[in-house]
């Protein structure tokens, strides 16, 4: 254990910040800046592309992918962040991997509020699909929002009769519009970053008067996760959010899917940002990659040279 | 995922058995029956030792081992089993992790009742710490009633003021005598090798009239895992005693202990044992050795010569 790391990571969090809520552009440029501190490992390459009608980065191991692609998406309440905020977490699960993945730049709030974003994450897949992708050989990967969109996209690819992705990885998922989670209450000040209010100030923007009683609002809470591939859960114990991921893990046992539900102790929302710094944030990292590659059919992960 | 080996596996499980209760030696005959058929690695070399009052099995990586230690105990409802019956388990763990165990023949029911089993199991903890072990190079890791062991030891050190141990690793365990868990009711049938009334009849031989109502009994329901060690708990949703896992994971969670509750569906009992027969079996093994080598302090872990 890194008692000293989880008590620095947490005081860091801390940090005072303005009062009020934030203008739309100043909750970017934050965002922007605190990700910005984060370690992108050294060893991968990136390159611009698209992927269905969105912007997405391609990240890749510096000597080549072998076969198996990550669809990530980032974390940013659905209002913030891009594929360059989420890229330590991404880099770290390609390096660790080896696999390939596209983080896809899907359309924001509250522009373009709910369903644009999984509008976009559904395209996203299915552009894989097409291009020839085996599904066996892909895996729905995110972090908070993102996580909520690794689960809701499988959700949204099975009701429109595709087949699912290998696995589902999520990180500190989002998974409740309704925030009726018990942490919802009991986390309260234990979180270094959430407020109910931050979360429902951004909320709003997503739904845009949509009814949060939605499984693809609230997986948590309404959806029937049947068929679902394996999942891998990560969250902290300091967040608001950590009964979003526990009440997931309960549906997803209920209806004979495997989900792990890796649970870290004082750290808060999206610890693996911290990878470098903390080791529970390198730790869990390595984990989400054993689990990743037990998942990608071995027989397709053969090495592959660069293109 | 490998629908037909999980089928295969169940169907194996549900052959036919004698009607009614079965003696106590002719359970101990065919658990040791039925575990001789398990795959036992071949890199690994066994040696008969004791630890603290009671034999146990030394099994070590043929080419020696690194630092850490596993302290196992062995499943059998605290009726029936031995380090040779968990042998597959135990060479795995050793065999992927490169660490030596110490699997521990604790005395049975109903020869034995309860306290017996934790008395030798806390007693062979004292042992491994008397002779100079780093309490942070063990790990307690156990199956069925030998994962209940690895908890309640836990419980039991931490009240005797002993130094705890770095991780628990539980396959399936048995958490509590009250039986008090939904799944007790919503598994019958489709648990392919318990019902209730089986498992009450070697409970009350361990119990012989003690009150389960107690931590150490029933540690699911009434055990404070405040300071608890990170834990791994590994279990199938074909159990009856699922919820013993589920309820356990949520009580370490609520006091901040690091706790993975690693679910996979459709599968037995201390699936793991089928290793080499069931590719789930294996993965959970190779998570379960992640975990051990990620929680017994890397710089303990360098690699020694073999004695």
């Amino acid at each position: 254990m890194s008692k000293e790391q989880r008590a620095q990571v947490d005081a860091m969090m801390r940090q005072p910040r303005p009062e009020g809520p934030r203008s739309v552009e100043a909750l970017r440029a934050g965002f922007t800046a605190l990700m910005a501190r984060m370690i992108v490992p050294g060893n991968i390459r990136t390159t611009q592309t698209t992927l269905g009608n969105r912007p997405a980065l391609h990240v890749e191991p510096d000597g080549g992918s072998r076969a198996g692609t990550i669809l990530y998406f980032h974390g940013g309440g659905f209002v913030f962040g891009s594929p360059e905020t989420a890229l330590s977490l991404t880099g770290h699960l390609v390096a660790k991997t080896g696999f390939g993945a596209y983080s896809l730049d899907y359309r924001l709030a509250p522009e373009h509020p709910y369903p644009a974003a999984i509008d976009d994450t559904l395209s996203a897949y299915r552009a894989l699909l097409d291009s020839g992708t085996d599904p066996s050989t892909i895996a729905f990967a995110g972090d908070s929002a993102g996580g909520g969109l690794a689960v809701t996209t499988c959700l949204a690819a099975r009701d429109a009769s595709l087949p699912l992705p290998a696995a589902v990885v999520a990180f500190s998922p989002g998974l409740d519009a309704t925030r009726t989670g018990e942490s919802m209450d009991t986390k309260e000040g234990i979180d270094p970053i959430f407020t109910r209010n931050a979360l429902e100030y951004t909320g709003a923007m997503y739904l845009a008067g949509a009814d949060p009683h939605q499984p693809l609002l609230s997986p948590a809470v309404l959806a029937d996760l049947t068929g679902f591939p394996p999942m891998l859960i990560q969250v902290g114990t300091n967040e608001l959010l950590l009964d979003d991921s526990t009440r997931l893990a309960a549906r997803a046992r209920a209806v004979g899917v495997d989900v792990i539900l890796d649970v870290t102790a004082d750290v808060p929302h999206v610890f693996q940002s911290f990878a470098g710094v903390l080791d529970e944030a390198d730790e869990a990292l390595d984990r989400a990659a054993l689990f990743l590659t037990q998942r990608i059919a071995a027989e397709r992960t053969a090495p592959t040279a660069a293109p």
